[in-house]
């Protein structure tokens, strides 16, 4: 990929902005971000180590090592780097000496020994001065991201373009017959989406066959695919760091009058949480109107996880759809709709999109077929 | 790959029972496993959600969610699960119903927030009795994964041995020729490996060319392979949830004499610092043996980091073996040996390999040749 600093398509300093702001209006001198992806997103730096000092007075400083001095001058070019491998010492340090009295963190990111390291740098740096005070964050910089621009949205319409057609070849090609395991479907749709120009997958695809179907978030193992056999498939692409999700459930060979029914149960659950999704509607709402279908049917207990969940540059982000979720979903918004029956020992079925709120009807970007699907 | 809980060959009880040692040596009732690797390590499970409690009365509880439920019970048979959404949260109140006392935790991988909201949970649960006292075990369980045992050495020996061939069968197949591009040969890299049985690559593989060769972690880019470059490969294989790390550095066409000369000097420095690996060695000293090498020959500042690391679940952890490591290296235990030369603008030279500490010879797991390879 390019590197969307390097590229330039993306105003990385324009996000910085959102969290100065966030600073000033909390009394913050500076917000030290901890987060690896936190600075990605402000930075466009992609190396394992950088830690971003977000300044009031516009002097943003990114700390990172010596394995990355060319690659954060490329990705960063418009952020001061200090090159130290000791990274958010250097960096608490650096706040110091310019004079921060009042220094933002993200205590859901820094570890315990995170922070007790930290405030024993600053406590030396003043050298028996006046330590800055440390304030919490939290997650600003991840409510910044839960809300995606035109860039972050058009990186998600391509991961899931990836696995759209790395499922549309193996099915064709068909790769999806009695006889394969589970691991041969699995391996084959990684190797597709990596050679579709997938940076990575963007998790552990999961293939489930038969009654492994019944297992949400079952691993591929040697189970052979059979005749009459459920084959669930969860999976996405990451492309640009960006992670796309999608889950389709076909049936192999016959179906059966059950799989059939509880099929239609899912895509009708589905197709009632996608309905629900729009500028302002609260999660557990959305979460609900999927749900309700299924505890109409019956079914209620063999739905034991959430309606969905932001996606981007994590597989999942804000925000989370279920019944314990809080908050409201706004525009840019980019989340799955992913209800789910499973019937221990005998099968299940689960059905993905990943879809943008839009100030309309939601974006599709998932667009694989949701009819039940019999190779 | 079949779970190591639920194959049976990993013994995850006596493992539990080194940390229980550890709780009972530090006074604690029990100890809470917070870290998802240190989980995976001491149970087998390998779910995305995990806590464990291992109690000095042998009575340990595996918390984990509803997705998991199936999976948790087949990979972790010996250990009492719990299934429940606030999963930190209910497995802390089965402490404090059990009586816990005095509770350890990991600082290093709990965050702020997280302990805020365990002290929380902790005195919720007393409702009014004597909260339970916390203190860090910090890195106990690291410290117990540095050592391997002979099935964790295995499963090394068998990723490392997944990136060897998936080298070998490309650079056998002309895969690695003017005109192809960085991205192209990094991902047929990626997907030799998973075709060769690897769960997923160990980290984003690093492919450089020419004066890219310069920077030590590259991204893959769009750079076309040219007759006279260096070409770095940095890559591993992840098998049974463990890391393989090599690097080799060819030559495409013909060798210049700097090129040549750079390529053994850090040879040199790479056998310097393997022949360093030996029980009791200081990890300062067996980083120094390879980097007096570079710096008597004047490259000194071209060496900007440390010669290695430990690898297994993670691609990098303990022990660190370089300039500002400390501690000593101890039978078991597998590390990466790996100095560089970079020449910005010009190119640059890493070799690494993979191996592990013995009484005798360090075992070598990543057997390509390091003779300079020209292709």
């Amino acid at each position: 990929m390019t590197p969307a600093g390097a590229a330039g398509r993306v105003d990385n300093r324009a996000r910085r902005d959102v969290l100065r702001a966030v600073a000033l209006e909390r009394g913050l001198d500076a917000v030290l971000v901890t987060n690896l992806l936190n600075v990605r997103y402000l930075t466009g730096f992609t190396g394992s180590n950088g830690v971003l000092l977000v300044s009031v007075d516009g002097a943003d400083l990114l700390g990172t090592d010596g394995r990355y001095t060319t690659q954060a001058a490329a990705q960063a070019p418009d952020v001061e780097v200090l090159i130290d491998r000791a990274t958010v010492a250097g960096v608490a340090r650096a706040a110091v000496r310019r004079g921060a009295g009042r220094l933002g963190y993200e205590s859901h990111d820094l570890t315990v020994d995170g922070l007790a390291q930290l405030e024993k740098v600053l406590a030396d740096a003043v050298a028996g001065g006046s330590v800055p005070e440390l304030a919490s964050v939290r997650r600003a910089v991840e409510e910044q991201r839960a809300i995606k621009d035109e860039d972050e949205i058009e990186s998600l319409r391509r991961a899931c373009a990836v696995a759209d057609q790395a499922l549309a070849e193996l099915a064709a090609e068909g790769a999806l017959r009695p006889g394969r395991t589970e691991l041969e479907v699995g391996r084959e749709l990684d190797a597709r989406m990596l050679a579709l120009g997938a940076e990575a997958p963007s998790f552990e695809t999961i293939v489930a066959a038969g009654a492994n179907s019944a297992i949400p978030h079952h691993r591929p193992d040697a189970t052979v695919l059979r005749d009459g056999d459920f084959l669930k498939l969860d999976f996405g692409a990451t492309v640009d760091g960006y992670h796309s999700d999608m889950t389709r459930t076909l049936v192999i060979g016959h179906v059966a009058d059950w799989q059939r029914e509880i099929y239609e149960l899912v895509a009708a659950a589905q197709a009632a949480g996608r309905a629900a999704l729009a500028v302002g509607a609260d999660v557990v709402a959305v979460d609900a109107a999927s749900r309700d279908v299924i505890v109409a049917a019956g079914h209620g207990e063999h739905f034991p996880h959430g309606l969905g969940h932001g996606v981007g540059l994590e597989i999942h982000e804000a925000p989370g759809i279920g019944p314990l979720g809080a908050g409201r979903l706004a525009a840019g918004m980019a989340v799955t709709v992913e209800p789910g029956v499973y019937l221990p020992g005998h099968g299940g079925v689960r059905i993905e999109d990943t879809l943008v709120i839009t100030d309309d009807a939601p974006e599709l970007l998932t667009l694989t077929s949701k009819e039940l699907l019999v190779l």
